[in-house]
């Protein structure tokens, strides 16, 4: 092992995870490409786990940071005026909402995905007045105790070392059998005031479950779902850290749906150069909070802000949403060939948008190919609760050329791990 | 009211806070000065709330930034190893640890304070088997359900919307009576297994309570502390998120107690350039996380790992240290007079080293102190309970011109408060 | 209003319940008759929710009770040993556990059905180390914090004023849909590793939901809850407080499923005369308690220790249970007669055993049937979330003529209830 | 041992504790005196832990009893009305509430101590929307959870098997240091809006802790904390469910000390003759129930409110009171003695009224004392967390010639226990 490495052995907690996936020291990165220490070049189809939807070190937004910084812009400012917050909120109104016809007030609760789902939990039980918040199987919100309790990892939520309360988990779309539709069992709960379920302050969902494995809610799944919390009065939250800027095809992932949700929760890509940001969406009428009730010193991180209002730029374009769909079916028809043209994976095809990967009944064979993917320089996930699904996540706004050079990649650590496992000889027997 | 500040009362959350109290657009800062977009310059003792203990867009550390940027640095990188991650743990390793005899793993919970926090909570939970955790009246932990759990202030922990369990508080230093050594206290509610409170797994305070009012705690508390946790198995943990990197003149603000905490809880000032970055401390037996069993988008910031390890170089100085407890003693001087030459106030002197401030016992009257001090240009908060603390945080590295410079302002500004209070000519009238 | 009633309405606090069903004031009882204090006679279908099994006091068991009082008998002796006690447990192996060939520790929890399931849910959690109870929609287990968390009804949750936590509810047997088993959804839950429930200590519920409706779970239900409980490690718990002491026309209202409950809650008609006992029944390899880690003051009613020997005199008689089922299939053809003549009240037949009832769709005809019962001199209630059912609990050993009586009683109540609520003239006019 | 011993070691829950300290067959029992089923007499100073205060068998009660039986009088009613339980609310009102100018609803909440105290919890939480309450250090209120989780005893929490939460612990009268007012740390946190800790719903507490090692609090504490409750509109909780019905010299305990709480929970010796009965007196303002919101099965034990009623007529005699003063004051005197006469075990006197005792500072010499009264066929017991008390709690209306006779006995078990501990010789040695 090289002595960098050796060094974050020695050093860095156990608690460290995807640089025993991808062991190597990277010290360079551009668009959907990064460097290792030894100048290898790799092709990374994992942007950050969606924190980088729009690659690496993108060039104009990295122009207007440099500047910022060299005129000695305000790097921090908890929650006090600047010039760089101030554009980007006119900005994400004029390019985002506005179009959208959407009205929210912009909280910033701390740059992390699990603090704006903390805030919008905190809102939505204050607002009701109740204390439950019904979450779905294979939900991934966070890592704070609040985020945590809507979670469904097992793993991660034993690593609370007390009871997860005050919650109650739903199925999730086709949890339990393709025929059920999983929201008549949660309205059952609600209609039957002895079912020992309580109306809810709010209900978390992610319209597509990264981290649970690539499992996408079906429009109608959504819009039910929206009716049903209109009918009880139940906050609606649509936690769109991972799923949204772009990665689904539209903005916001929930956009195809209709539905407007009534807290929307953004992180990862809404920084758009890969720094700490994360903003929560609310209803104005919802938007009650007394002032730093919910505080965190880094609401302010101007160069995300910086970075980001040049990332809504992006979206002023009208043709970059329908760039974004059609490299989706890109992607969608090369998985669904693959699946095709590789049976013995057993595999099948999920997700949506830029946000696809596909689901192996083979016991550990998806690991196998993101495996292999490394060897060949290619860096990729698995997801699910028994890393079941290998997944793409490469850049929303790479070029076909990148695209089609990650699919090849793809194909050929599926033919190895095929090999490895022994599958593919086996197939071919038959 | 400017058009910028109106669009942040049309679009920023209600939540907001400071920007209530400085009301102006800032657009420029450097060291101890902020300027905002009329041009008007500000002394900024406020420091980021401890998160810019080193002023702000410090020249060595912005070079540093900028040549990353500009060479294309990897910018975020979850927990993957890179070049900037390496080079931070390694100095923290050799001009930290090293030199105060200290073996801690180092752990990347996720950028902010809250999440070192609840990342100490649960190691602690987890390798105990318990689930309470003691803190401190008066305790600021942060706004994630599992620090918010352990922080006192009961407008926050009312945001909740749910009871927050699991904990237990104990009184801080001094908290019921000047003679009563509180930890009598905590070991007799220890001591009898009939007292209702549990051996916790841990106990979590600050050596100086910031937000709760700039309580310091005496050596020997401390001391103490830590022989009670020794006796009964009990995980020491110390926020070290805003007294610590220097702001009470010692790297950790522990030393001087000469304490060994089982985890130390760093943030704010750790990223030296206002860039969100957190690290949780770790004893290495202690550091039995399984791999991701707690993890985060943005616990890969590499900017600010660029800007930390630059920072550290101020405490390869073995003068660095003694220049802030000189400037400490400069403060603790020119407060003390302040509370004799204007008893009016009824105050008194609290905080130790740059962290320190007067308590008045009028009412209203610490908040009046820093609204004059707004009006003469100089960024100032209270702290306490009832906002009954002005407080002083300069930058660590602030040159006595500047110190001199916001002492007089901060003396004006209490005449003013005097005056338009009306207290001043009452005392003469006295 | 007479005198004694409106002490009461003076004097009892406003939770009282039953007094407001049946506002007269009663003086003497036996078998299935009550008396009040103006001579009226009242049939009793009622049999004090399940704890008069054997009727109003019952001759033999008088006798004894006389006897045992008259002789200086010890009344209280919380856990200590008497002659009445040993005499019951004796009594207790030897007819009941032997010939069904079961053997458990006897616990005395505590003289209540609260106590009984509090004790259920402690061993459960002691003897695995895990938190989270399942309970069933609609399930009632009781008052008390614990049991009171794995109660269904919504009134009764709200009133505890806390959240209630560490339990999860799954649908009961037919909960969602005819079709669906609800076991499908447990087991998905408990195979998921991130479905967000935890593998509980127990599952806890009632063969027969007696407040919840009169829901009987199918025998086959039964069976695979039982498979699934070994298959994962779960304590299975039968809280048999209601529908076990031959309710259902076995001892245990389980026995038809031939499942082997680890712990059993019994409460109610155990103790034969209507006094308060309640005895928790625990595998042996489950009996851990440390001495006195549960107690109570009334663990030790010696009384009812007398009645409670006398009564399982009714089991030593094969014939026993075999008149009960042939009683309940009289209530059961009975019942779906009305159902069937009377098609105005859209019923439907529901339960087991001497469980039965009608469940009407027609909101507010069920509490009629009971009002007009009582005027009618009989005592009956209902149940359910929204008190759809009515239901008959006549004692297990009444005779032919009293059960007919009952019946007939019953028939006219309902059509007092189709007149009063101008049901029957639509339906002649139809 | 016996065959009846035997039988219990084989067919009872390893839970049973009082059989180990009192290993015989109990058959008999009258006045203070008992007789097991050798014909060996004992007498008998644990009153079933409070629950016999009037003695075993009391002749008056007994006779209303065995009547109240042969004539079928009603059993169990739940809480329909009956002519025995409208005679006891009659009796109480006019023999114990008036006279005392006490304004109550009376709430019948199931039959025992931990049911009285679930409903207090309850009602308090609902009529201020608050969910903590305060409790004090060896408190002892029940074993359901909610009473769990307000009994300090750790042994006992531990059994519970998750988290107790929403309570908080405060220091009992002299629990920390006698100079310090413990009530100063209570106060403190209530008045610090950063003290982490709730204004409460309640505070409950006994006047006496029984099972908590005999600790009186003393008037002026009682006062005071009836004051802090009015000042902060907390609701105010006697347990008086051990140390009232007479036991410490007037009905209610918290008599002498003038106070008049909110709710009181009675339970024990309510019921007379050791029959299970508990009431719970609440303020009519906050008797804000709906109607079955708490209810249980055993509600309504009426052989309990024949004897209970009866019991009241010593209650009606002016005498009684001072009898038991007297009483109390020759235990104490007694008790005093001994400390004086024996210093070798290292005791003082502890409690108030016909509940005292004598804490001993030598490990293990207060359950020595216990075990030799047995041998000398007296039963009494020790109470503290660590037994360090041994206390008398004989019948409150015993007569001199029984209370001489317990008295010899103890002191010839002092001096048993000290010879067996060789603590004695070392005495004389001296």
């Amino acid at each position: 092992m090289n002595k960098k490495l050796e060094l974050i052995e020695e050093l860095e907690s156990s608690v460290r995870s995807y640089v025993r996936s991808f062991p190597t020291v990277f010290t360079k990165a551009r668009g959907y490409k990064m460097w290792d220490e030894d100048g290898k070049e790799y092709i990374d189809f994992f942007s950050g786990a969606g924190a980088l939807n729009y690659g690496h070190n993108e060039p104009a937004m990295k122009k207007k940071l440099v500047d910022y910084i060299l005129e000695d812009g305000v790097a921090h400012s908890l929650d006090m005026a600047t010039d760089a917050k101030v554009a980007f909120m006119e900005k994400f109104r004029d390019v985002i909402m506005k179009p959208r016809d959407m009205d929210y007030k912009i909280m910033f609760p701390g740059p992390t995905g699990t603090n704006t789902v903390e805030s919008a939990l905190k809102i939505a039980r204050k607002m009701t007045g109740r204390t439950d918040i019904v979450s779905f199987t294979n939900g991934f919100h966070g890592m704070t105790i609040g985020a945590l309790s809507v979670t469904g990892n097992s793993m991660k939520r034993k690593g609370a070392g007390i009871p997860l309360n005050n919650t109650v988990t739903m199925p999730y779309d086709t949890f339990v059998e393709d025929e059920v539709d999983t929201l008549d069992y949660f309205e059952r709960f609600l209609d039957d005031n002895g079912s020992g379920v309580a109306i809810p302050a709010a209900v978390i969902f992610e319209t597509v479950q990264g981290e649970g494995g690539i499992n996408a809610a079906s429009i109608e799944w959504m819009q039910r779902l929206e009716r049903i919390c209109r009918d009880w009065g139940i906050v609606l939250i649509v936690d769109d850290v991972q799923a949204g800027v772009g990665r689904t095809g539209t903005f916001f992932s929930f956009e195809p749906a209709g539905i407007k949700p009534d807290v929307v929760c953004l992180s990862k890509s809404i920084g758009g150069y890969g720094l700490p940001l994360a903003i929560t969406l609310i209803k104005p009428e919802l938007d009650q909070w007394k002032p730093g009730e919910h505080n965190g010193t880094f609401r302010g991180n101007n160069m995300a802000f910086v970075t980001a209002t040049e990332a809504l730029t992006y979206w002023e374009d009208p043709n970059f949403e329908k760039s974004i769909q059609e490299k989706s079916e890109t992607v969608k028809n090369f998985l669904e060939d693959m699946v095709a043209k590789y049976p013995e994976m057993k595999g099948f095809r999920k997700g949506r948008g830029l946000m696809q990967g596909i689901s192996s009944d083979i016991e550990g064979f998806s690991e196998k190919v993101a495996e292999h993917a490394f060897e060949r320089q290619m860096i990729m996930e698995t997801a699910g609760g028994h890393d079941q699904v290998f997944k793409l996540f490469p850049p929303i706004n790479i070029d076909e050329e990148g695209l089609q050079a990650g699919l090849e990649v793809l194909e050929l650590s599926i033919q190895d791990a095929l090999e490895s496992m022994n599958l593919k000889e086996k197939e071919t027997a038959k």
